[in-house]
């Protein structure tokens, strides 16, 4: 099996966005239902070191989200948000609020586009302030961002075969 | 009667953002109560030259919304979005996108602040990119918020009385 590819991460000074980066060896079609099936999500949603378990997941214009990650020691960790647009196998909007930091909102955009039979997914996410984006930087969500990136190619390689 | 106070409007250049601030001479309740009355709502937003009628206005979170401007024409330009949050009376944070322009969503965070009896309302609009943004500039929306504002402001002033 070959490496999977490194997800860019960017996330420029004063700036309040953050822009994820990943391209999956695997035709668009399989990438956005792998990404978008409900029973898949606790296999690569997440860090490493958490598990997770879906709440509601209803993927449809108005339909609510809400996912929780579970520690070892048995403390959860939710969010949860409504989408604003599915359109398979190109695009999802949603808002993600992390129910530790209420009435903090960002709007998430998950975009896959076909490059040469790969599939590039560009997830960028827009907070209400540089300062909320920069208290999510701080709080290390980039390494379970690579960690969750990282997990998926590995799911979409073993949908791909 | 006194004179309406003036909105203040606010883009950085180089931001994603576009902050709208109002202050209403009247308690936080009762300017929420008004912003968020669907059948009031007709006589106050969107600019002074479009008629406005409401399609949907589902004010729950994951709750849908679609407004729709005419001009005298006969032409419609409809909004649409989601519910993210709606608490009353601080704060309603929701998905936003102009039919004439698929794709392009951004999320507007209103929060209504009590300061000494008055009301502050601001309202941020975040946008998926700078470009994004400008765009919604250069359209003029600037004007038409300012009508929004000051319609907005004579519908209070009558609601109090």
């Amino acid at each position: 099996m070959s490496q999977t590819e490194i997800t860019e991460i960017t996330a420029e000074p004063g700036k309040q966005e953050i822009v994820l980066r990943h391209t999956f060896d695997a035709p668009r079609e399989l990438v956005f239902a792998t990404a978008t099936d409900p029973d898949l999500l606790p296999d690569w949603w997440g860090p490493d070191r958490l598990s997770t378990t879906v709440d509601v997941m209803d993927l449809r214009p108005g339909g609510y989200w809400r996912l929780v990650h579970h520690d070892t020691d048995g403390n959860g960790f939710a969010f949860h948000g409504v989408h604003h647009d599915i359109t398979a196998p190109e695009r999802v909007v949603r808002t993600f609020e992390f129910e530790g930091a209420p009435g903090h909102v960002s709007l998430e955009t998950a975009v896959f586009e076909d490059v040469d039979g790969k599939t590039r997914l560009t997830t960028t996410s827009v907070y209400q302030s540089v300062e909320d984006r920069d208290a999510v930087l701080a709080s290390g969500m980039e390494g379970g961002a690579r960690q969750t990136m990282e997990r998926l190619d590995v799911l979409v390689r073993k949908a791909r075969t």
